[in-house]
């Protein structure tokens, strides 16, 4: 079963780079072999006055806030602000198959024998092959040149899944919480581990947006990264509630989710006393939020992402709104980004029902 | 959290290495700076006639058949024969908390900087340091040097769950069933994967017994490896039989099953024609094991190995007697096992028990 699909070295018209960013991009350059033949969505976070400068020769598109502001509206208000959360509106406006989203402050990494690593590519693979969420091979990606399902797996389930989301790992600084940057403030990852492998089914993960690719055909519509940073009691906590939504709805659906290789150059921790202040009422609340995650079901008639992910909003509403208003405020940016995701992204064919619908005089064929 | 338990580089009065074999153990030389120090159950399989030869230095017990009928009277007969699931015996007469099976065509593997790699004190660590089965860690093994618990990791399930299975990998040949072993005759595992994880609760996995350690105390009841070999319609499927038992019952009970390093070197393939034919059946029948070990679930009053494991082989007779008349078979030898089993192994302080209970005159204090 091994490489049963080829992999294409470039999906430039399939496959879109999200970037967000408060700053000029710079790091772009030692990307520029890589990331060059794709299309870039730079959401720009904090002043939209300032100019933000993106090398040359790059083919990208720009948004900041006022641009959020002007093509959403009222709808605007799920997009965080100060947060690295609003990198979600790019997913939204993209028109393509496949996301790429990458921190500005990660760099191209070395494998083991020095080589550069092209995190894109590897990312394209994962996504292109199956994944294997229904039982686990030791061996880990079956998929990959030289492996293969090993004694004992059974052969009805050799065809996988489709994988939805690929995430990739970090080498130097790690993905730490803040408690943890502050008790091992020198703790570099160093360890390459060469391996891909699903994410099984029933199990949840914490999923970093540093590294992540995703098929957004596929579950685009719940990778909402929540309301973050400004005027929130939160921060630090987009990727994973995005992680936790989507791990649930993939194992709903029968999606793949893989995590391993790709690694990128993390090359610096963000200032941990910072950290700290974010993420302190989530390090609290996910005690509540993991166990609620860990046994929401989804019902049978949810066979769309849209329709799981507003179920998803009301378990939510009802479940962790006890614990913090937020949850109530969060779950119903929750129902908007839906709605915005909905207008932005009308079914294929359907674009101009509701108008139709809405005059009570469908079109007749002549 | 790295490292929580320095490891102790021996442990030989806590750990029984098991051995099944058909010949001279001349495997041993390459192993003997990492075995001499501890003590060798060999267990040998097919005409106990024949005298196996072990390299001088080891210390060492050997039972063959007529000692195996000896031992266990007419519970015997759950003892496989004419196949390495023989090898469980050697589990039942240990009297160490943990145990180290190795196959004996299993040689030194080395690390891609060709170092040796000691297998044995890897599984030690592994089974020393606690599992994460209840949340995915993407950094793999938080407890190893270098590495931790990453951003969206409860705090609450740090402190993760005893380790009651470490399961090893191999080199060069791959442990691939006899159709992959026919379509891939060349294929090699050339890969050295730097990792240790937690197979997650609620989930599969094929079990080989060819490189595998595990804690007796608390598993070691179920780490039966079934009626396979002479006299029975199927073989290969021993460990993988331990491994589904033992899965499900380390999810209830909430221990931890770990695979990954350490790697040994499998120096040969088996047969795979021969392979096929002792195959066939259990290529068939897993299809319904899987999905009948996957919705197994356990009252809440099985709070040992043993309730565990006999509540497990009745389920057995009921769900997968209609698929087989081997299954009824099997079940029954499943609790002849755990019979033979609590002989050998008396709970602590209740060894007189039974008889005082016959006489009806308790000892009384003088």
């Amino acid at each position: 079963m091994a490489n049963p699909t080829p992999v294409k070295p470039r999906l430039a018209d399939e496959l879109d780079i999200v970037i967000p960013t408060i700053r000029n991009l710079d790091f772009l350059e030692m990307w520029r072999p890589y990331f060059q033949p794709y299309h870039l969505i730079i959401v720009q976070d904090g002043d939209p006055s300032k100019v933000i400068k993106v090398p040359e020769g790059f083919d990208y598109e720009l948004y900041n806030r006022n641009d959020i502001n002007r093509i959403l509206g009222p709808k605007a208000s799920c997009i965080s602000f100060k947060d690295s959360a609003c990198r979600c509106f790019g997913y939204m406006v993209s028109k393509k198959k496949y996301i790429f989203t990458i921190d500005d402050d990660c760099f191209v990494a070395k494998d083991p024998s020095g080589k550069e690593i092209n995190a894109l590519a590897q990312h394209i693979q994962n996504l292109l092959t199956p994944s294997t969420p229904f039982f686990f091979n030791t061996l880990y990606d079956p998929y990959r040149e030289g492996a293969d399902f090993v004694r004992g797996y059974p052969f009805s389930l050799r065809e996988g899944a489709p994988t939805a989301i690929s995430h990739g790992l970090w080498l130097n600084i790690p993905d730490y919480d803040a408690p943890t940057q502050l008790v091992k403030p020198l703790e570099r990852n160093t360890r390459y581990v060469d391996a891909v492998l699903t994410i099984p089914k029933g199990t949840l993960f914490p999923m970093c947006g540093m590294n992540l690719g995703f098929n957004r055909e596929l579950i685009g519509a719940a990778m909402y990264f929540g309301l973050m940073g400004d005027g929130q009691p939160i921060g630090r906590y987009d990727d994973m509630w995005a992680g936790w939504c989507c791990k649930v709805i993939c194992d709903h659906l029968g999606l793949g989710v893989k995590t391993g290789l790709p690694y990128i150059w993390h090359s610096k921790a963000s200032n941990p006393f910072v950290n700290l202040k974010k993420e302190y009422k989530g390090i609290f609340w996910q005690e509540e939020i993991i166990p609620f995650f860990q046994s929401a079901t989804l019902p049978k008639d949810c066979t769309t992402v849209q329709k799981c992910y507003i179920e998803l909003s009301k378990q939510v509403k009802e479940k962790l709104g006890p614990v913090d208003p937020y949850f109530i405020k969060l779950s119903e940016a929750m129902v908007t980004w839906i709605e915005a995701w909905d207008e932005l992204n009308p079914p294929a064919g359907s674009a101009s029902k509701p108008q139709e619908v809405a005059n009570g005089a469908p079109t007749k064929p002549k």
